[in-house]
C-alpha cells in the first residue's frame, strides 16, 4: 500500500495539469455556488469524445439534470445516502449506454461497411458492447470534466431500472452511473483521500 | 457530427497537456523502437490509481507482456487481425478485473468496516462490481499512459477465456481488454481520425 504521489518516471504533461486531472482531484461532494454551463459540459465532451472506443462506437449518452424539476425526478431513484448529494450538486449527469449505437456506425466507422446491418439483429451483443465502451468513456469523462475546471462526484448507488423508466422510456438507454458536477469548494471532500493499491500490488510483469 | 477540436469553454489545463491526453492522441499501432520501462508503467499507474472507483474498490489488474516468451503465449488468443498488433507492440498490457478486490477493502475503504466480510459470499455482486469499476479504471489508464508520454492501442478482439486460462488460472482475474503500449511513431496510426458524435447528439438537458 502506498500513498505516495511521487512518480518513478517523468511526466509528459505539466505538474499543474497532472494535479488537476489526477493528483489533487477528489470525488467531490462540496460545491461552490458557481453555475455549470452547457458550454462547459460541451467543452468536456469535446475532449472525452476523442478517447478510443471499440470500432469507434461511442455509446455513452448523457442526461444533464440541472432544473429543480428534473432533480426532483432523479432524487427518489438514488440510494438514500446519495440523495443529499444530488440535491447539493449544481448539476448531475446521468450516464447511460445506448445499445442503438450501431445506427451511427456508417458515419463513425466507415472503414467497416455493413457493420451497422450486421449488428442490428444482435441485441445482446450490442448491449454488452454499449455497456463496456460507455464505462470506458465514463473514465475519459471524469478526466475531461476536471480538465475544464470542474469537479466530479461519481456515484452508482441508485435504482437503474427506476431511472431508465423515469427518463429513458422508449430510448433503450441504460443508466449505469450518476456524476455530480460543479466547482469544488476547497478540496471538495470533508474526508482524507483513501489509500490506493501500489503498482506491484496490481501488476505482474512477464 | 463534428470534427472540430475547438472547445466552447476555456480549459483548466494547458493546451499541450490537452493535446497530449486527448486532442492529438490516437489509437496507436505504429511504434518507435523505444523501450517501455516498468518505471514508466508505474508512473502511469501512480496517476491512474487516483481516479475514483465505487467504494475505492480498485479492481483493475495488469499483466505486463514484454518478453518474447510471454508475447508468444498471448498472440494465439487474439483475434487474427490483432495478432500483428501485439507482435509489433513494445509492450502489451492485459487488463483484467479482480473479483477478489474485497480482500483489500479493510485498508482501501476503512470508512465502511465489515464491507469485506459482507461482500465475501456475494460472488456475483463482486464480479459485476469488479468488471464495472475496472472498465472505468481502464479509461483513466489510457489517459495516464499518455500523460507519461506513452501511446495506447486498446483492443478487445480476443478470446478472453483463453487468455484467462493461459495467464490467470487460479487467480480469478477476468481479462477484458489488451492495450498495446509504446512510443508512437509519428501520429501512431496510418488512418485519419474517425469522426465523433457531437454534444447535442449524445446529451439531453433537463
Amino acid at each position: 500500500m502506498t500513498d505516495t504521489l511521487l512518480e518513478t518516471a517523468p511526466l509528459a504533461i505539466d505538474e499543474t495539469a497532472a494535479d488537476r486531472i489526477f493528483r489533487q482531484a477528489r470525488t467531490t461532494s462540496q460545491w461552490t455556488d458557481a453555475e455549470v454551463t452547457d458550454a462547459q459540459l460541451q467543452a468536456a465532451w469535446d475532449l472525452a469524445k476523442l478517447g478510443p472506443t471499440a470500432m469507434n462506437t461511442l455509446p455513452l449518452r448523457l442526461l444533464v439534470v440541472r432544473s429543480a424539476e428534473a432533480r426532483q425526478r432523479l432524487v427518489p431513484h438514488m440510494a438514500e445516502g446519495n440523495r443529499p448529494k444530488v440535491e447539493a450538486a449544481p448539476v448531475s449527469l446521468v450516464l447511460a449506454a445506448d445499445p442503438a449505437f450501431h445506427e451511427h456506425l456508417d458515419e463513425l466507422f466507415p472503414v467497416y461497411p455493413g457493420i451497422r446491418e450486421q449488428l442490428a439483429p444482435a441485441t445482446e451483443v450490442r448491449e454488452g458492447m454499449a455497456r463496456k465502451n460507455a464505462l470506458l468513456q465514463a473514465g475519459y469523462l471524469v478526466v475531461a470534466l476536471r480538465a475544464v475546471g470542474l469537479a466530479a462526484g461519481p456515484m452508482d448507488g441508485m435504482d437503474f431500472d427506476g431511472v431508465d423508466g423515469e427518463f429513458f422510456a422508449g430510448t433503450g438507454w441504460k443508466s449505469f452511473m450518476v456524476v455530480n458536477v460543479g466547482v469544488a469548494e476547497g478540496e471538495g471532500s470533508p474526508y482524507p483521500r483513501n489509500p490506493r493499491l501500489a503498482f506491484d500490488q496490481v501488476a505482474e510483469v512477464l
